[in-house]
């Protein structure tokens, strides 16, 4: 949520002059990604962000999210393109950072979805997932199933119990849980997993573009469905299930990819563990970052109340009887 | 250079309805600007920058800036403006803060400065000075000769001389020399006070926009040209003195608006003042924003060399020589 590499339009003209895409004409840094530095581009040409790879994105992995968003959009998929210079070269070197120049899509990130718009994410979801089907590079999930023992462990050293009493002995016993229930038979493929509203720009109920694919990986597709719905179907504090919001993820979701009898059984399962691993992450930053920092903590707590709600195998029946 | 509040597309959708603007097709959060919050606005018809006061802008000060930029646009001077809502509001209430739609302009802040670049932005400056000759509203210079030596106390008590051995005593014989000399004579009007490169919007060697204007006040109008100079006639770290540059902009300057001999006499008072106070913002904001925080800490002795260069009588007369 900061620019941590600061550019000037020296460098950024340097870099432009190797595409084909116009002269600099605006240049402002953007208060968005992760731990990433962005810039908001405009050209005589077209608009672009340019985004700076700082810690968090391992440069070996560009290649797989290059691949990933180029398999998309040639199969329709609206989601942002990393532009080619004059070269064919995509990944470049700004201030001895790994960088990209990447297309600008219009469309806002809704705060709080309506069932039309659930919907609408729920069919670009399916059509990306269809689309992946063939898609054969793979990326492993460092917070898959395996990532969530570990993680609750240096949480719980570092006083998880700070956060709300008990809540390590929960985490535990949830370990224990999806250890034992995750399922083994289930188609993988590469998947978003972090499908959150502001990972989907939207012009009114339609979709434009999905974006920050930075967390994209190999694992159960139907898991990036649960993340979806764990994502978009409750209030901000998780406090609030929306029954219609729900719905229209579902039926967008399914109209294209249809959930069979063994995915339906596993859901239950596949939507604690979305709700786990952005419980552990959560309170892992909340943990390790200041109270008075200039970043925005999320609430751990909002997605233990997705869990509890998940938990309850009626609520779940219930998704799938008002979704399918 | 943070968000410090959230907007979603639900906020500013609403705003917009108030304006003949378009509707919205993008938002961006930008890292940009003193304590406030900005957002990259597009809509179907233009560009725009949301800005939302946070506590550094008092409200009360609003409708000066308003009334500056509004004069400053009618006397031609590329500067933003303000944008007014159906019924005329151009003040507006955003999360229960003051809000501003503001016009966008293209442009790009140069690092450093060439030339022909500190000669366009001298004379966007003479013409602004020009423009406000007969601009009647004022706002007190909180920043002024008067606020340093309280300020110079302020930073002293919290420790100057952990940034450099001796410049608490340096700092306070400044603010003797320039209480004592201080000119009193000269021409009063509303000034930028802030002109600093990343203030201005350039398109090649010409000058697009001048921006920020939330330090404007009013005071000695050289002061400007001082606070000016200071700003692009130096490396960074205000090691070097770039000859050319100055000459450059002194030129462009007074093209427009000539130095008597008065002001001439006066402005190596002027530039040592205008170096002290930016000595005196940063070493307060040095002690009191920790080196771990995500803002950039920006190195006060930059100015305590520039302060240096400006007391040497000699190198004044030069730059009087060069740039006239």
């Amino acid at each position: 949520m900061a620019v941590y590499t600061q550019l000037g339009p020296e460098q950024v003209g340097a870099l432009l002059a190797r595409y084909d895409v116009g002269e600099l004409v605006a240049l402002k840094g953007i208060a968005e990604g992760v731990e990433n530095s962005n810039y908001f581009v405009q050209t005589t040409q077209s608009r672009f962000i340019l985004t700076l790879y700082e810690s968090r994105v391992d440069p070996d992995d560009l290649p797989f999210f290059y691949a990933l968003l180029k398999h998309l959009h040639d199969a329709g998929c609206k989601v942002p393109q990393f532009m080619a210079d004059r070269e064919g070269q995509w990944l470049q070197n700004v201030e001895g950072k790994p960088a990209c120049l990447i297309e600008f899509l219009d469309g806002v990130s809704v705060t709080q979805s309506t069932a039309a718009q659930a919907r609408s994410t729920g069919a670009a979801l399916g059509h990306m997932h269809d689309a992946l089907t063939n898609f054969t590079l793979s990326r492993p999930n460092s917070l898959g199933v395996l990532a969530w023992r570990p993680l609750a462990m240096r949480c719980t050293e570092k006083g998880l119990d700070a956060i709300s009493a008990g809540l390590a002995a929960r985490i535990l016993r949830e370990c224990d849980f999806l250890e034992a229930h995750w399922p083994v038979d289930l188609p993988v493929a590469a998947i978003h997993a972090d499908l959150f509203p502001d990972n989907v720009l939207m012009l009114g109920d339609d979709v434009t573009g999905l974006i920050d694919f930075y967390f994209a990986c190999t694992e159960i597709r139907a898991y990036d469905l649960a993340v979806t719905h764990s994502a978009w179907c409750f209030s901000h504090d998780g406090a609030h299930f929306d029954e219609e919001v729900s719905a229209g993820l579902m039926a967008g979701y399914t109209a294209r990819m249809p959930i069979d009898a063994q995915t339906q059984a596993a859901l239950p399962v596949l939507l604690r563990g979305a709700c786990l691993r952005f419980l552990l992450t959560r309170c892992y930053d909340w943990i390790n970052t200041p109270a008075n920092a200039l970043v925005t903590r999320k609430d751990p707590l909002a997605f233990l109340r997705r869990l509890d709600f998940y938990s309850d195998a009626g609520q779940v029946q219930n998704i799938l009887r008002h979704g399918l």
